[in-house]
């Protein structure tokens, strides 16, 4: 197999990941992907930098055991607290959600206030405040961190009245801090964009960096010149999961998420890696 | 050091199997006890019988490593997935925290009608169930998870509408159902109680595993002949923490469920066991 049609590696803590997977699967038909949910080991917004940049690099030893071209990380978590370092170690291409959602706001922004949600890791890293004042020294940004978010969505609560009023508590500092821009800043709250869209208004931009970093992956495979230009052949599964913990559960929560119904994802002994 | 004189090791997924530590504490003034929190692993609820089952394998043999006497598992989902095959491996006695609950209901009940609230694990287990059944098959069991229950506790909304509501509608099914008891069969769920006894009314009594397995624990070890009689000198330690992720945070909450603050866990590499 030539470098091009190698697949592109994503992974993400769990199954929210899914979301920027689902984006790749849109914006480049022909790219074979394989991801990995580490659903043993979810969630990671609540633990430090070291475990997670440990649990990361199993993963990416796992991802390149499959031969991958490149990394896609999709998770705001494992991209604001792990990548800098493994970006270093690592010998393919790989990127984060993080910087393609901090371009977006940067953007979009019109007055300088940007709104940043996230997990507790997330929001503590800095780091989409970092790049976001590399580009724009008056930026001003607002963060909070929402740990309830994620547990809400993975029980249904997409639109209901306690998920708009604990929505209601988390913005309500953002929304009197005149923000005109809020940067979606972990891969489960584009799932609640409606109920997060109602709170903060009409005016307010949301940022999904799920759809920046699709982009950003095919413009880096295009600058290396490593896109995949045949057509995957007929009978052939381009996409691949696998997961820490047992598939079944993955696969429920994988067929909300994806357009498609997923045949199997593969469970992995991540820990030997 | 003799055998009385060993340490007790206590284990839970994370911080709130330290309200069995809190009981262990008060009936049993002078035995050492050992805590270890998988805090990087955490939750294990939402997790498969395989997996809990290797994390708890490894977890037994990181305590036995610090030479404990008997081991007790603080944790529910633990208990319901994985003690059953863990007692079989291991050379010294161990008890979870299902059994003392079940037992403690069973004289409760005047109806025979028991409620049971815990991690999806925990429920669809049906541990419980059958141990109450073979005390006496009729008993009727009505059980329901509460996967919001834990993040709500987490994130302190202790006293609060939103917890009130989502306990409302939780429980709406166990009420309906004529339940008398209620087993709270999660670790974190007492930390809540007075929002459960508001909304099951005055009628229903709630069980508290924790203060049961400590019980059990101290009848366990006078049968063996091995409680601790010496007092504990002046100047040492009886309480170590153990954790897999970063100490700090665990140390915050350790505070809010302990009568005492504690001077500091200690970080494993749990998954070299």
């Amino acid at each position: 197999m030539s470098e091009r049609e190698k697949a592109i590696g994503v992974f993400d803590s769990g199954v929210g990941g899914l979301t920027v997977f689902r984006e790749m699967m849109k914006q480049m038909p022909k790219e074979r992907l394989i991801f990995f949910g580490d659903t043993a080991r979810v969630p990671y917004g609540s633990k430090s930098k070291e475990t997670v940049t440990q649990y990361s690099r199993q993963i990416i030893r796992f991802l390149k055991s499959q031969s991958v071209k490149a990394i896609v990380i999709a998770c705001n978590t494992a991209s604001a607290l792990a990548l800098d370092d493994i970006e270093k170690e690592t010998d393919i291409p790989i990127i984060g959600v993080v910087k393609p959602g901090a371009v977006s706001a940067s953007k979009k922004t019109r007055n300088g206030k940007i709104g940043l949600i996230g997990t507790e890791a997330t929001i503590s890293s800095g780091v989409y405040e970092r790049l976001l004042h590399e580009m724009d020294g008056r930026f001003r940004i607002i963060g909070k961190a929402c740990p309830l978010f994620v547990p809400l969505v993975e029980e249904g609560l997409i639109d209901d009245p306690v998920t708009t009023e604990i929505a209601g508590r988390y913005l309500a500092d953002l929304i009197d801090s005149d923000i005109d821009t809020l940067i979606m800043g972990c891969t489960h709250y584009p799932l609640i964009k409606d109920t997060i869209k109602k709170v903060v208004g009409e005016k307010v931009e949301l940022v999904n960096p799920a759809y920046e970093t699709a982009l950003e992956c095919l413009e880096m495979l295009k600058e290396k010149d490593i896109t995949n230009d045949r057509e995957i052949e007929l009978g052939e599964t381009p996409y691949r999961f696998f997961v820490s913990d047992e598939a079944e559960k993955f696969k429920t929560i994988a067929n909300m998420i994806l357009p498609y119904g997923i045949l199997g994802a593969k469970k992995i002994a991540i820990e030997e890696y």
